[in-house]
């Protein structure tokens, strides 16, 4: 029986579309194509594209049955034709992906079995080479999620995940990194931290996330301010200059699997504790961390609830970071209420020039917390009290090297930008006198995603006050920001639905 | 503030774009265009599209950077489009749809969270109306994985997959349906069970689905022999004329929900114990159902393992159907290797031919058993003892009369077709005198799925070896079908990797 290869076939021409599908690359080919009829694909079918200087890729594919195409075409969408780096008229074959083997491990997952250390690394590798459409990613975040990974299986996938892609080595001793699990709008104290750390002479090369399901990221915050996709060349070249660098992740192929999960758990808004540490410790591994800060905010309505399950969270990092070698150390902050004004990336961007700058205006709680962030970690390596550190730390802030620090880190990443602001506003007033007992940092991360956070930068939420603040009648509250309409009125209607967003103690009720 | 309604914005042309997206509609807006502007759409977003006859729909977006479109154009998928159905240039307008709330439902049960009657409701509704993307059909169905469900949810998700859609009311005390949990290739008795029972005077009004993770459902084995795509109307005409129908179930919105699950759990290859119970019995309470039999075979490769998992899934069935008001009967048959010799629609639809016509070729197992699984459904509601009713059975076989009650139920429901034969075949040959000794249902199937069932129809696997049957050297073992060679060399491929699909005992070298 004769065996077809796909490079025996007539080869298709590849035409661009200009169709943005996000992450996935997708495909268009015509009905009435040979390759259709030879090969059996149909709409949705996964296919193996080959270029004719042997790149490979798997996308998912659409059938055209209208005359969008040349039956000897084939379409790519943007990402498949950028990752290809395809000229118009390139010849393509496409033929049937190998079976993705490891999606038997993804179901053993589903069905309760403990994976082994060569599962998760044939799970990640099929991830990192595109062979897992979003909806096998989505049952892979999904049957990981809650506790369903043991410590050894969080190992297991933090240790695939560095290897999936490029690990730095800066042949130093002590090389500090610092992450903050999140949840609490706002807390952007990294930009902050990362200035006193690098002014007192530490090395921190500090890749951040974009928002997976918050309004805003580090990264989303700092690319307001200036650069942050470099390349991993561009990092090391910041650091080795300024000791530090604020810089995405993302471009860098530090576990280049993390990335794409990421996409489909903000899609998906689920978050798990075992892929939040892989997440976590696979991009500082892979960063050549060597000691780590984790800050856990607790409060009932923060990602972390309780102080029982911050500290179940705690023990789980621990006990992968020692089995991997990494000094770890966590501190639990407190997460009843947002920190700062801002909640979006350029009002959060906002905040943090003014706490660096030493503005009188600075909301003291985000300096504060900042200041408590980084002394831990000068602490910690310093071996000095956490008084200590903090009092340090202050007076780096104070000094203004802090600021400058950061100038000089961001003009080395491509130059210091001010942050944008948004034209559309709305403004929730107090009805009545009274005095704020409670702040839901869900309602108010949900309002700021709705109005257009972390995709549009300057859309987001103002909070002007603080749990305990007396208001008065008319006072604001709270003010959206958005670039859009469209985007400002689904905000507020969501608003109006949850009065609930910041409760107010009626007081003339209570003295009459 | 003023709020833009969508009705007060400019409408965009509606375009056909002829893209097949499959069951995902999809919409293409320009990057130019002021919708994408003002409402800040980008790639992936959902959106609600409104027609000027106020029918709604919720798409997937596509940004298109390219001429594709003009400026005041927005293109439609294929089904996007026949969904509305639209004509050229109808005006549309596009808003954000309201946030789903019931994914937060799916987070808690993610993380472990029992969930209640409304909540299944929600999140049912929320599918039926389209509002989960993918990803997010994904999580649910992963998270409802394994034994997650309780008997009690298992309940509550049946009955709200039956509120979502349409049901029937035979007005007869007895409306008997059957259902075999699958994983045993070329187990394909219902069509000769219906046969049977209609022949017999029973009420039978059999929905199937097609195949969800095997090469071919009973809807895509009909499919080969006669319309099965019926709407509600016509197969209750076919009923009320014939007794008895074997249509496929999704064309007619009897629990819509599962039809949409079940596109995602095909491609996950995932088929929860929970989804299957609530799958099978939503089904038939909707078709009006009072009697109903559920066939579970049991062997080391097929769906059901061990006999304790049967006893689990037996039990739970018992359960929500008690629950739901349903009388059930379950059964436990062999499940140790293939039934009949074909795997796939229509090498299974020319075994069925053979059984029912009384061929003296015809496979004797799939006869033994479809006239079991009558007798079993004939003793269940005539009291009479199960040889009783397999011995009425094999009567009504041997007579003829369930053949001429299969061929006017075809008749019925549109025409009676002879199946496809597929023009590529692969021979697997016994390397050596032995007997068979171990048989792979999975390996088999995937074989059959790689060849192109159930897709293409005539694709597939014949089995020419039952266990413990002696074979020659060059005997054919299995003869591999397909309709295209790229889909045969990948079967073939796949084959050679898996040898051990038959095992045989060498008898020469056990005698040496």
């Amino acid at each position: 029986m004769m065996m077809l290869t796909p490079e025996r076939m007539a080869p298709l021409k590849a035409r661009r579309l200009g169709i943005d599908t996000h992450h996935e690359p997708t495909l268009y080919l015509p009905a009435q194509s040979h390759v259709c009829r030879s090969e059996g694909f149909e709409s949705l079918s996964r296919v193996q594209v080959t270029t004719h200087q042997s790149c490979h890729l798997i996308a998912s594919l659409n059938i055209v049955t209208d005359s969008l195409l040349a039956d000897d075409e084939v379409g790519f969408s943007e990402s498949a034709w950028k990752r290809l780096g395809l000229k118009a008229e390139d010849p393509i074959w496409l033929s049937h992906p190998k079976p993705v083997q490891s999606l038997s491990h993804v179901r053993a997952k589903v069905y309760g079995h403990e994976l082994t250390d060569l599962q998760f690394q044939s799970i990640i590798n099929d991830i990192v080479e595109g062979r897992y459409a979003d909806v096998h990613l989505a049952a892979f975040i999904t049957a990981c999620g809650d506790d369903n990974l043991s410590d050894d299986e969080i190992t297991s996938l933090t240790e695939a995940m560095v290897k999936s892609g490029s690990t730095l080595d800066w042949q130093l001793p002590l090389v500090v990194d610092k992450h903050c699990v999140g949840g609490l709008p706002g807390n952007r104290t990294t930009p902050i931290v990362v200035s006193i750390l690098t002014a007192c002479g530490l090395t921190v090369p500090k890749t951040s996330s974009r928002a997976i399901t918050s309004p805003a990221g580090t990264a989303d915050t700092m690319e307001t301010l200036t650069e942050v996709s470099l390349s991993l060349e561009q990092m090391r070249e910041v650091v080795s200059r300024e000791g530090g660098c604020l810089a995405w992740g993302g471009a860098m192929r530090l576990s280049p699997a993390d990335d794409m999960l990421i996409q489909v758990e903000r899609a998906l808004d689920i978050d798990s504790e075992g892929q939040l540490i892989a997440s976590v410790l696979s991009k500082k591994i892979a960063a050549g961390a060597t000691h780590v800060l984790i800050d856990i905010p607790v409060g009932p309505t923060a990602k972390v609830r309780s102080e029982e399950a911050a500290n179940r969270l705690a023990a789980s990092f621990q006990t992968v970071a020692a089995n991997l070698g990494l000094e770890l150390q966590v501190m639990m902050t407190d997460g009843s209420q947002p920190v700062g004004r801002g909640i979006g990336p350029a009002l959060e961007a906002r905040d943090i020039l003014a706490v660096l700058q030493n503005d009188p205006e600075a909301p003291q709680d985000l300096r504060q917390r900042s200041a408590e962030v980084a002394g831990a970690m000068l602490a910690m390596v310093k071996h000095l009290s956490p008084e200590e550190g903090t009092r340090l730390a202050l007076d780096t802030l104070n000094q203004g090297t802090a600021w400058e620090k950061f100038r000089r880190i961001c003009d080395a990443q491509g130059g210091f930008r001010h942050p944008a602001v948004a034209p559309y506003r709305y403004a929730l007033v107090a009805e009545h006198t009274g005095r704020v007992t409670r702040i839901d940092n869900r309602i108010l991360a949900k309002i700021a995603k709705l109005a257009g956070a972390p995709a549009d930068p300057a859309a987001g939420v103002e909070i002007n006050v603080k749990l305990g603040d007396q208001v008065d009648c008319q006072d604001v509250l709270i003010m959206i920001h958005a670039e859009n309409a469209g985007e400002l009125n689904y905000a507020v209607e969501y608003l109006n639905e949850h009065p609930q967003v910041i409760e107010l103690e009626n007081l003339l009720q209570q003295e009459a």
